[in-house]
């Protein structure tokens, strides 16, 4: 494969419906930083994979990372170039015919070659902006990470240089016929939502709540 | 790639985490069951792409669709195994170290060759069953699909046979002589809700809400 910077545009290398097709830097980390999971794909012996993990972004990188002795992360950082989606269903569009029944959502796929990140400093400050992205502030709060676990743990980052980024925000989109067939039409939203922080059966009674899952609790 | 029937077993192809993963038949197909989106992995000149779809099952196989002009479809049909995953993120494991965070969550990657489905009654019994899968009994009360409707839509399957589960659903797993570090440590559920149905502002004053909103609406 081209490395990213040879790589034919994306507007060639990714089609996409193009009206839908957003490609903004902007619109494309908005639809990343509001996801936790991603979907990595990758192939191993031309069968590809796809294997969910969480990500987060730190400038223009999307990073995960996951277990040393994975085989998954193995393929995926083995100089083959990966795609990484993220997506959001958002509703479910019920219109008159099932032909133009469709789904409000969010998506950017990212293509590009994984780099390891195997600087000791890189990896825990990467590993604090993923904690940063849940829980603000909780990192400095933790007993720290030991050299075993760090070397027990692979983190991977991407460029985000070639990318697409699809949304569909709108209502019902019936043929003009169509309006008046005697059917209920609409939306049906879809959310996902965090709920209220469960302890942990062993903690310390004199352990509050921090703020910042107070703040994320909705 | 050889054929799924010919392909050695799932644990040698799939190489999960042991101890998380599921073979049984009736844990994956509750897995797929449960979500509305997943995610196909495919490949294109060497390149993975993974695009979202919204996906059902009718017995043991797993069915999409899409546009007949989607160049994605026909990258899936093209005689090359490809991967389908649906992923549910259920919540975020706080533990006292970063090391043990974690997440849980339900996915199950589906392997093998996606086939066209190329029969009109079968096309119109899959796209029933979709609706079904969403808003039971609304299909009947459609304008009725059109032949150029249905040569413009792309039905596609992939048996069930080769697949992985993995599952994790359990509390804060931390290393037993971190339990004293004064952290707090629990669970933050996360879930996936259909909201209120909102009405077209097309729709005509005189239809109600049908029973199979009032039900899919939580």
């Amino acid at each position: 494969m081209p490395k990213s910077s040879d790589a034919p545009s994306e507007r060639t290398r990714i089609k996409r419906l193009a009206k839908r097709a957003h490609y903004d830097r902007e619109t494309a980390y908005a639809v990343l930083d509001a996801g936790i999971l991603c979907h990595v794909a990758y192939v191993i012996d031309a069968q590809p994979f796809v294997t969910p993990t969480c990500h987060w972004r730190d400038g223009d990188y999307v990073y995960w990372h996951g277990s040393a002795a994975s085989g998954m992360l193995r393929a995926q950082q083995a100089g083959i170039s990966i795609c990484l989606t993220v997506s959001h269903l958002d509703g479910l569009i019920l219109a008159r015919s099932g032909f133009n029944h469709s789904v409000n959502y969010r998506s950017i796929m990212v293509l590009g070659m994984a780099e390891v990140v195997d600087d000791a400093g890189h990896i825990d400050r990467a590993l604090e902006a993923f904690m940063e992205r849940i829980a603000p502030g909780r990192w400095q709060d933790l007993r720290p990470i030991t050299a075993k676990e760090r070397k027990a743990t692979t983190v991977l980052r991407l460029k985000i240089d070639e990318f697409s980024v699809k949304v569909r925000d709108a209502g019902v989109a019936d043929n003009e016929e169509d309006y008046d067939h005697p059917v209920w039409a609409g939306v049906i939203p879809v959310t996902t939502t965090l709920g209220v922080p469960q302890a942990d059966p062993r903690l310390a009674a004199d352990i509050a709540m921090p703020d910042y899952l107070a703040k994320i609790a909705v």
